[in-house]
């Protein structure tokens, strides 16, 4: 079984320890690799760069198909891309906010998320509405550390560590999710620190992933997720055009 | 007052089509353009058309800005990118899935959705929950008619007015939202065949906009639509990296 | 196009001020007048008063739809009689909680209603319900100053712009609506003051019947919303005994 | 302990037919009379009747507390002039079709409304919404029979039989609640002909008022149902204006 | 019309605490006796604790089925076993949680809840959703007294009191809903303290099913409350095996 | 890492298939066993016998405590005693509807489930709601084959089938999910037939122990779901009496 993971963060730096953390927790005999998106923003910070950040994306789920992969995890708490994935790609694709999510529902009566900048916060919510999760996400908080910031601030761990706590106690939460990929790492020393479970979402997609390849279960191949139909793309995107090829499967 | 309409679908007939459709509502004293989106899919039928839509999106509503646009209107029923061209735009942007849906819910109990293709029902339905519009929304219905072939094909009137006429019965509903750009120009004449009022989003969302001008409402410019924060962008879209100016507007 | 404004608080003065706020955004060739509620409450701050002005402004819809109004406004932000309204009028009514609230959506991800009296906040939050606004209207706020204290307390802008700005505060709000037709003279300098974009009901009603005037959309005439059918009435309320004719429109 | 229900239908016999079946449910000790509302529609069947029903039934409200009643139920399935009822009166009360869906929640998971003309279909959803009772309404059904009709249509009995026998069976629903007052008769033969309880909210409205009263439950005085604000009322409804007494109740 | 009251606490004197309140609304002519379950938790305080209140409740059902009982109150507010009870009973059963809900929603915009020890909040809300009740319960708080000590701690009054009047003062409520049969006792001094109606579940249970069987509403006896079906059980609990009677019921 | 899966239905040939099914699907390294409730219903088809399931599965996770199991799975649809369970234990419990659902969510915009009897599926559409999983469940059918003729009957595979296919077309589901653990040996070739992904809850939920254990993710020890307070039983289940210690963990 071959996972990938991909990054549309376009920062290599933040790939290769998002990939270390998705290692950690593999079967025996899954094999995984992480990638950077070929193009788009260093980081996602907004709608914009989350819009921007999906052409590579889209273009990495290509280069997937190519290479065999049986599924696939998209690096990034805004789950970009993830529908136009899920038409391209013939196994699954997980976000690692649909996973993370998922997972921190089991854990009790409900979760709280912290993530990076406050802009984001609306379109965490979003996705707890879009995953039925709304009803498990007691609050969503903001640390105000950009992205990059998570890897090269070294109050990084204390600040996230801190919202946290916080949020655990405002909310009466049972779990914590990690509103970002580049936290990924931090994910076990908060938890000791708060006494409370956290989830990393790269880690919950992957397993995810991994246990979908395992029942072999994957989209129908008909209706609203079917490959997309071939048609003319013009501008510089026009090399997104799909072939007759993919639109017969 | 300015107000330009973006038809992302990257077809010239069909921008031209909107057009008409936009100016024969708009008030003595505004000024009305359609234009056709730089780089995508002729056509938007999938998610994976949709996301390679946005960028070109992006670029018109950035070369709106330059040319001093006072509100936009996105032409797809989609409404792809609405979240990231409002954090570009100064002045209003709606997308024609909204300001359709907003519009019929005056007109009764509620409305039946007639789209293109039976993929693209999820995506309508999507929206009009994130709009509010679910409970007014009673159902999403398809005529199986591709977005082209309603300007080509001789049948596509009748068509959609008798899909139209089955979901006005099967739902109930008050009034018919058309669920595609490319059936603007048959809203008059589907309602004067069926009897029950049609909606069309592009005339709907014009004059949407073009209210929210005069009423001088725009974003505050805080918060999760405030202009994106810039940042370095890499490989093939690097183009789209933002200047220190956007980022303090 | 004709359209009127109905002030169900049976108070000349306030009617006057909403008159000139309504008229200052239509466009060219637009007639608009105002009109005060023939019998009922100075002002409606309770269901009773509510209830109480209905029958007032069904007497000022039947003189509108004698008078060849193309659309009406109700002028209280509890949108008293709005059904009723539209089983009698030909061509659209809107309320201006209804108008407002929609509008406001528009611009963020949520809005605050700022009201007068404290027991008027469950009406609004109905109101946010039924329109499906809910999930943008983030808080209901009252100022505890009475409708018609609005024109006479010397105090009455500090003290709604202060409430104003607690609200958006306290919400985290994108936006703020009036939840008064009594506040319409003071949406201006308010959003002026606080940097955060303000909608008065009376002006975004205005503007949205004109919209659906212009695009031809009323209701259908079946149905619901189609007239009421005549039969009896008895006691103080017989003259509302509908005849034959209206029966059968 | 006195409890009067309030027929807002000014129709006599209905009134009487209404006192009968009431008086059948309550114990021993208890006392009840039905008043017919002075003045409005012979029956409501439209937004437009029930809107002009109100002011009726608030005067009989008022005449209730003169004359020291308990309790009071208001006997027409669109509950009009609840909430403006509940600010008038000391003790509490009820509409019958808040009463039956309640008492109907309890028999299963979920009820079907049979009621008179479908055009009172959607306001018998949006109380079964208001009331919490939306997720164990599971269908509403009109017979299409106007509400006198079912004095003096022989067929009538039939005609509610055959639709709550239809109702039951499209929607798999284990009781069935009766849509009108003028029903209320029927109550006990259509159970026994489908073999299903059908619940009649005139009985059960008298029952729940019963139980608040013997609880000693009434509202609590202060809030959004104390008493109305006294103010001046003018034109044809002025001899509503509450004196200064009621307002400091 | 016999009723009885079901204790699943396995608390003598909390039953017979209960027995009274029960007896003290009751009409005259109505039957009422409270039985402690044969065996289970002391008091029921955690999912553990509900879960095995159940069977002993069925065997008091199955009594009260010999007992020729008409209609049975479940007397601990997490409603154990009340959908196997409606299963086995003949008559009606009520849960004193979903009894309290509904009974407070009529008293106006919403209540607080005040329960026992903070671990059953969330049993609660459970409760409230499936009544439909949430949007009615403003907010659940505790106010750490164990079940037990309700009885024998002397601050207990007090402790309970302070816990309404904070609830309704942060919610904004207009009535609160005691969390716990043991709290029975205190309800009407609480309600003269705090000058808001308080309602007791045991009390508006055992109405709600006196109401009930004089209105003569049962289960239709066939669908997902049909009886049981017949079948092997093993081990300890074997004894609840159902003979091929109860399943032709 | 050890899994046990309990079957609360207490007839061991199925507990064997389902051992086998789990079996298939862990990865190496991972230990499984399967055991089969001390008592209780030989199969749960009713809230009765949900109920009366609940007592033996408690005393399999006490067990399985004492054996040092990681992670338990509940093998009946109905998901009985799950919070109970969570409780008790110090690793992850799942219940096979729970993970079934959300393991379906994954694969499009929604799914069909096919259970067993029709009385049970009101149950399926709580445990969807709870688990916010009502929007992805487009439908739930029955196929009215008793639980252990699942085993004996040797059209069972047929009617199942059959039963899975009308669902996907009635719905428009992209998935299918068995609503019974007595399903999971036909989960493989129902999909074979239908040519959709079908999900067998208990393989499904195998995986999302294995999973939760792997991430190291366990409830947080304090709050709703800590460990049950000790406290007197009495009676026939006087035996569940904790200790001490279990109160302190």
């Amino acid at each position: 079984m071959r996972i990938r993971v991909v990054n549309p963060n376009t920062t290599r730096s933040m790939t290769l320890a998002i990939e270390q953390c998705a290692k950690a927790v593999i079967a025996p005999g899954t094999l995984l690799d992480a990638v950077t998106s070929p193009t788009g923003p260093a980081s996602i910070e907004s709608h914009y760069d989350e819009a921007l950040s999906v052409p590579g994306l889209l273009t990495a789920i290509q280069q997937g198909e190519a290479d065999g992969v049986d599924g696939y995890v998209i690096a990034c708490f805004g789950d970009p891309g993830l529908d136009a994935a899920r038409e391209l790609a013939t196994g699954p694709v997980l976000g690692i906010a649909e996973a993370a999510m998922h997972t921190a529902s089991h854990l009790g009566r409900g979760f709280s998320v912290v993530t990076t900048l406050a802009r984001t916060m609306g379109r965490a919510r979003d996705l707890a509405e879009r995953y039925g999760m709304d009803r498990f996400c007691l609050g969503v908080h903001a640390c105000e550390l950009p992205v990059l910031a998570l890897e090269t601030d070294p109050r990084a761990r204390a600040v996230v560590t801190q919202a946290c706590r916080q949020a655990v106690e405002q909310d009466g939460s049972d779990a914590v999710v990690l509103g970002c990929a580049g936290m990924a790492t931090l994910c076990a020393r908060i938890s000791d620190d708060i006494g409370v479970p956290v989830v990393d979402g790269v880690a919950a997609a992957t397993l995810t992933v991994q246990s979908l390849v395992t029942l072999g279960l994957r989209k129908s191949g008909r209706g609203e997720f079917a490959s997309p139909l071939p048609k003319p793309y013009t501008g510089a995107l026009a090399h997104y055009e799909l072939g007759e090829r993919s639109g017969r499967r």
